[in-house]
């Protein structure tokens, strides 16, 4: 068994202990399967824990279905990274038209696609699914009032998908966003990653002039909350009802597991340590990466 | 340095590693208390994490506020275990004529006082705490129709503090209580402690014909996602509305880092398959201690 895991914060270490069942380098990262005995499948990229077969159904319906279920009709959706399938899964849960998903790294959908098929669950052979690979930031730049939905499913806020946390890629977003149109990003712990969190709310804020953070749970996340980022120069995603989502779950066949009409409304509630977060923030260059 | 903490499930460990100050075995328990690198003073009980002086508030809140905060007049409050002191310091911000504590082991208290003095900060000398050392399930059979509100601050339902867990101490809980009295338990993990989380609803409904779950993170707690129980013969606490709760926050001063009215009504939305264990659940025997 190989010992793997994320040092969330100093002397503090998320142990995983599986099985190593492939290790590849990319030219992006590095890239791990593991066959965990309570986590399934697991995928790492940098030695860092992205999803297991296990819980990977809290952050992708987290992600997801918060802007997709905010809105009556969703056609074309973008997402960005997400190699692993997940996230195109639950989109196409939504009744879209067409879903892009733009991936820099054609080896994690490789691997996913043979080691983490439940993931995508036949997604990626869907007629409406679209996948290219290439450089997300790049291809939004290419777009113009093309989208719905802007899905950013990508690393943290370090490294090299930092670029997806600038105001000139949130800018980017808003501008090949339809008019009501929807962008979300994870956003991190805003516990243990304060600064990247306050960078993220920052920018997003200056591009759309407005952000809505919302937070839930991710079992094998570090440090229990982890964040998310809507913003929209439509309807915000906090104002949509529990009986307008609910008729819209109902309408298109989708149970959570984690979502729910309630839990959409219940995400928003920001802790105060969290909203005191979003009042300090300002926009920022990102490091470098 | 030593390297403590949990096993949260097989192959899945959260690894802390500070510094000794004190191993104690009292007649109850192992008690450790490290000093660690971000959490500070840490407290564990049979090599379980309790608490930290960093991230103490988000299971004291949550623990305390919600019950306190949802009622207008609290005179009497019943503590079960809560060495510490923590609970007994948020339940004092809430005006309240006395507090007994009932905690069966001393040295907790003692080693707390003395090596987490943040965790207490001065409540053990208010003039309206009471501290009893003794079995808590016994103190509360000896009463009736005598507290507001009757808070569980023990171990997890495994071990000595099964018992707490049972339909029996629930009933005992109800007749100590006054007519519109609250009773709140922690409930672990409904992620990785199902079967505990079950036998707790199922027993508090029993015994009070209705229980309302909630859930919050404790960033230091196994698996992002931590429950608690409410019970009441009076209005239920998910009915609390937020301009009442606000009014009641302001007036008494309490300004969260966790909680907040949003967040009180947003803790009862239940994600699905936290619902799911509520609707599979029936009272049952508690496993021996």
């Amino acid at each position: 068994l190989t010992v793997f895991g994320e040092t969330i914060a100093d002397g503090y270490f998320s142990r995983f202990e599986g099985e190593l069942l492939t290790s590849e380098r990319s030219p992006f990262q590095k890239i791990d399967v593991y066959e965990h005995p309570y986590f399934g499948r697991v995928l790492t990229l940098d030695d860092l824990v992205q999803t297991t077969t296990r819980d990977e159904f809290s952050y992708h319906e987290m992600l997801v279905h918060p802007a997709l279920a905010a809105r009556d009709r969703v056609e074309r959706v973008l997402i960005i990274g997400g190699g692993d399938g997940g996230t195109l899964r639950h989109v196409l849960m939504h009744g879209v038209q067409e879903v892009v998903m733009c991936e820099i790294d054609d080896a994690v959908v490789r691997l996913c696609r043979e080691l983490l098929p439940q993931l995508s669950d036949g997604a990626f052979d869907d007629p409406r699914a679209k996948v290219v690979i290439g450089d997300g930031a790049a291809f939004v730049g290419e777009h113009t009032d093309a989208f719905d939905t802007i899905i950013v499913d990508g690393s943290d806020p370090v490294g090299p998908a930092v670029v997806l946390f600038s105001e000139d890629f949130f800018t980017a977003c808003r501008r090949a966003l339809r008019d009501d149109g929807v962008f979300i990003s994870q956003t991190g712990s805003p516990l243990f990653q304060t600064d990247e969190f306050k960078m993220a709310y920052g920018n997003l804020t200056a591009s759309f002039g407005r952000a809505d953070p919302y937070v839930s749970f991710v079992p094998t996340y570090p440090g229990a909350i982890w964040s998310y980022m809507s913003a929209t120069a439509g309807t915000p995603l906090p104002d949509a009802t529990e009986d307008e989502i609910a008729a819209r779950l109902r309408a298109r066949g989708i149970d959570g597991r984690l979502y729910s009409p309630a839990v959409h409304r219940a995400a928003f509630a920001l802790p105060p340590f969290v909203q005191d977060l979003c009042e300090t923030a300002a926009p920022a260059a990102v490091p470098r990466g």
